[in-house]
């Protein structure tokens, strides 16, 4: 069977993105990027920072509304309608829920070709690179490190804490079937 | 019949960006973003300055390949998915084909209640505000301003030469069907 | 008298910044930017958004502390040696303290030729455009169009209510001495 | 002496930006950022790739022209008379030119306690970071990595390879005297 869609799980400041760029470099096939980031990014300013919407805590927490997760559903929806068009496509997420979260996912995925990757960072390291960032919310790469990962599920799990982007996007890529 | 989908076409620097982020500050309902410069910037970077991909040539022309043309058509399937699952979407996007562009997206919103939006500016006014911005090719602006409306039809007609983004995005607006 | 500065004051988005490149655009030599966002964006995140540094309201107040003036004080002495040392210099401020700002710059570029330029924009037009840009506090564009003038004098005044900032630019080019 | 300046050399994509805000999240007191990322920025948009200006090459090598060398020479003088003027700051640069290259700063800064950093990087881990960065052109650092630290003497070094950048800003900020 043909991969046909990435999931990227993995908390604040773990690398995902950093990964997800170096698939896009390293597959030899064309892969778009559906990032939660460009989700929050397309939603009404009101919304990034709202009960309904989706509201950064100044300890790092994340809380989403109800607005935010029926949005949020019609987006995922949309990436697997991508995908179903022919679009090989990788999914950078954060599981603030865990397996439920995932279980989500199963279900707008269903009959598609998924591989499951968890990216892991040791959270005092991914801490440390969200204050080289310097545009996050301090604390969410932390209280993330943990809970994303909670009864997930992978084919494939990387862990950024000592192995660079690339090396990561490599071990990946090794278990993408074309 | 309620309005799904608003679809917002005009050249570059013509102010699309800023009417749809306006629209989403005055319409009632949340509405989500799903614009053209998004979609290009989910492609891998090798794809946006290629043959194959999206080439900004120096004289302001925009050229698409093959593999972009098979991304771009997932990417519409997969907007027009959002909006059947439920979100009210706002696409933003320069119709480089003029009217095919439109009956290409025609096909994909099929069934669905559009709201179709002429974004014009004048030319020299685009080019200047191009200028302003610093960050686009020169050129993009004055050769797409008439270029992406040839035949296409309009529920209704903005011009930012001499009106503001909010101002537009009112005029929109009442044009919504809630 | 070569004109060796060139400073541009105004509220927040009156508009200064796209006047900015304009300049860069349209006079015949180099010009380099100074603009007090790229200064703020060089303090630590820390004094980012806290009492000692810089503090945005969510009404659209600015408040500067202690510290964010010290080196606010460096920053302009630094942007004053440039000019001393041959680069010709475009100042983009905002006169949080009308007259009293202009004073600062004053002293600091006493002995050089500066040409004061006032960014004027209606109230209500620059908020709207605030709205368009989307990555503002709400409120500072109106709180701050009249305040940034109080008893400032200038050499030329624009108004970007209904001028273009490219015409603006050309406008402030003819008083420049070459 | 108390240390009133800090340099930060090394090529790009070795991690000099994020060394330099955890220095700032760090350091008891407050410092400012000079990078030369900043100045590029600061130039007219047309000197931005231009043999006059800077050129970016497709290899990754980067050639700066005359009318770049002046507005360089004024913002270094620019960044001394910050420091002369009280501010903390901290210089983020690209030794292009080897020894030669911290002459220019030597002279500039006679006189002031100045710490100097090397960033090391092994050139093929920043070749990997530049990919996973997506913002930076192939080859530069690559090609950047032996050659700005060519006869440059340093008070420190570290070594991004296999240390984090709040580690190596820890290492850095031992040695500064307050």
């Amino acid at each position: 069977m043909t991969t046909q869609v990435i999931v990227l799980n993995g908390g604040s400041s773990s690398g995902k993105s950093g990964i997800l760029r170096c698939l896009q470099a390293v597959l030899p096939d064309p892969w778009l990027a559906a990032a939660i980031d460009a989700f929050v990014d397309s939603l009404p300013a009101s919304m990034r920072n709202s009960d309904s919407g989706i509201e950064f805590a100044p300890d790092g927490g994340v809380n989403v509304g109800p607005e935010f997760r029926t949005l949020q559903k019609a987006w995922m929806e949309g990436t697997a309608a991508m995908v179903r068009a022919g679009a090989r496509v990788i999914i950078d997420d954060v599981f603030l829920g865990g397996a439920h979260s995932q279980e989500g996912w199963q279900k707008v995925l269903a009959g598609l070709d998924v591989l499951w990757v968890g990216v892991r960072c040791d959270g005092a390291v991914a801490a440390g690179r969200e204050i080289a960032r310097g545009d996050r919310v301090a604390g969410m790469a932390e209280s993330q490190a943990e809970l994303v990962h909670r009864d997930v599920f992978y084919d494939v799990e990387v862990d950024t804490t000592d192995t660079e982007s690339l090396e990561c996007a490599r071990i990946i890529a090794d278990r993408v079937t074309p």
